[in-house]
């Protein structure tokens, strides 16, 4: 399959985030795309190309324009106030706070923007951001085209960011920005199956009232895990947009025979949508060498996540999201994509 | 009049808090209370007293008690999770997410309960927070049963938190806690004001549809400073409490006059409202020399926010919140009280 890849990725290295009350350096950090590069070239995974475009037209179509303005200035609005160092927001909206007025100040933006102070933004952030959604639309375009598989090899990842707010790494939703631009180019239907360790609450957000967009997410419990708010079973979509929604929610230490028991549901659920393609949101925090993750999937497990992903028989796009065992990470997401292969 | 204190404050040292995208020393420190508590003695602003009694009951008017219960437990289940450092936040809920289920896990629960990370949940969290709420309590009792005036000299300060949420260095809102005791006593009005620097959004919150509380705030206008998406003008009160809330933002730089003005404003709402006595959330950080404000009042300026408040002529609640500028920050609250007192 051809890979999408940018070198802009690099522009997003943080220094720091907020984890167990400390300062620490970032989990999301350029060498993660590095290692799976490294890795799809070891196993002549495919060609690599450039995204065809760098363009925030199809962000633009889940993402509000405020929120894409506001990543696109932060940062020089960050340094004229604080210096020259990574933007972190430092408190967020209270209980029966409202957003009503965007503040002017750096900070107060930066709160009303996100939801966690783990994630930098730095003077790159939104050149790699555009750059990740721009590979992800030309990986949904070839799919588009007639191509059975693509893979947009991105950071920073996704999955966590909404119509209108950052978080969890993520600042534009790679795997959104994809499924409608199938939806744009004339599918009908468009399936997102997030197998990231953490639920997928940013895409969730963005179609939670669509009936052509059905998400499906397999992710640990948010009782116990980040994003925390967001992701318990009894989530299924609102208004016309009820029941395309699927969360399965797993628990801490969950391997491979429960796993792959959710992963059947969510394959099941796909099929009965006939949808035209299916988006994958492709994590490999479910690993159980990762270090902010507490599943247990070896990596002998993640070519059997391939396998059952082609098995659902759609033109498929994968979109990389998270994974920190940095090490591995370049072996475990490109078993899954020659799981896929069937090699 | 007379002084509430108790030494508990001290159990409420912070190593760190996040500003600026940096983990830097607490802003809120037991010298506060130390410093002011030398310059009364100095100026023999009156004798000092414990709390008569360390009680939840009276929190628990004003906050729920599932949050209470959090405040008690967190720090135990921090370190489990984590180990003998700063309980922070690391996550809250975007957009579209709702306080629906209580997460287990102690970082879950923490971004539930909060909208900082600049409040530290540290092993003396909860019995500072009980002290400091009591002395408000006993300095509520002495100001219902006669007393022109009483000073609860306490830290942490309370008027960022709410019915169920902590921020702003503020886990109990003293003043709340305060204003509602006396209403339990048998008063039938309570008016609130807050001069602290910043909105008083915790108790905007607690109050926020009640007729029988009237909050008036004189702050920092929330497009520019913390806690940013609270404190509008055009924020009323809502229910049976609208016209019951008054916020009078006003923007960095101001100084004398124009405050002199604010709160000139205030004090006419409050003897409208004829209530029976007043609580004053005093903080001093509207001082030109605070470190994290942008207001120009001098020295000689808080004997005269005193002055204009001993007008109003109310029995009056002075609960301390507050003010950054340790050095100055005995002088200046004190300055408020003699001002008061009309020396
Ligand atoms: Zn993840
Ligand atoms: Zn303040």
């Amino acid at each position: 399959m051809i890979i999408l890849y940018s070198d802009d990725h690099r522009q997003q290295a943080g220094r720091a985030e907020l984890n167990d009350g400390r300062l620490v350096p970032c989990h999301e950090r350029p060498e993660r795309a590095e290692m799976v590069l490294a890795r799809a070239r070891q196993m002549a995974l495919g060609p690599l190309r450039p995204p065809s475009l760098l363009d925030e037209a199809p962000i633009l179509r889940v993402h509000d324009k405020a929120y894409v303005e506001f990543l696109k200035t932060a940062w020089d609005q960050w340094v004229v106030e604080h210096g020259d160092w990574d933007a972190l927001p430092l408190n967020w909206l209270a209980p029966n706070m409202h957003r009503r007025v965007v503040p002017e100040s750096i900070d107060g933006k930066l709160g009303y923007y996100s939801f966690d102070a783990g994630t930098p933004i730095t003077e790159g952030t939104w050149r790699a951001a555009l750059a990740a959604a721009s590979c992800a639309v030309t990986a949904a375009d070839l799919v588009s085209s007639g191509d059975r598989a693509s893979f947009a090899l991105v950071r920073p990842p996704g999955h966590h960011a909404g119509q209108a707010f950052y978080g969890g790494y993520c600042f534009v939703n790679n795997a959104a920005v994809a499924a409608q631009r199938m939806l744009d180019g004339g599918a009908e239907r468009i399936a997102i199956l997030d197998v990231d360790y953490h639920h997928g609450n940013g895409t969730q957000e963005i179609f939670w009232e669509r009936d052509d967009v059905l998400f499906v997410c397999v992710h640990a419990d948010p009782r116990q895990e980040f994003p925390y708010y967001s992701g318990h079973a009894d989530e299924r979509g609102g208004g016309r947009g009820e029941g395309f929604t699927l969360n399965l929610p797993l628990p801490w230490g969950t391997d491979w025979p429960a796993y792959a028991e959710a992963l059947s549901i969510a394959a099941s659920r796909i099929q009965e949508f006939t949808p035209d393609a299916l988006v994958v949101s492709l994590g490999a925090d479910t690993y159980e060498g990762d270090p902010i993750s507490r599943f247990r999937l070896t990596m002998e497990d993640f070519p059997r996540i391939g396998a059952m992903i082609e098995r659902i028989g759609l033109p498929t796009c994968f979109v990389m999201e998270g994974g920190y065992a940095v090490d591995a990470l370049g072996v475990n997401i490109v078993n899954v994509l020659t799981g896929f292969e069937g090699r």
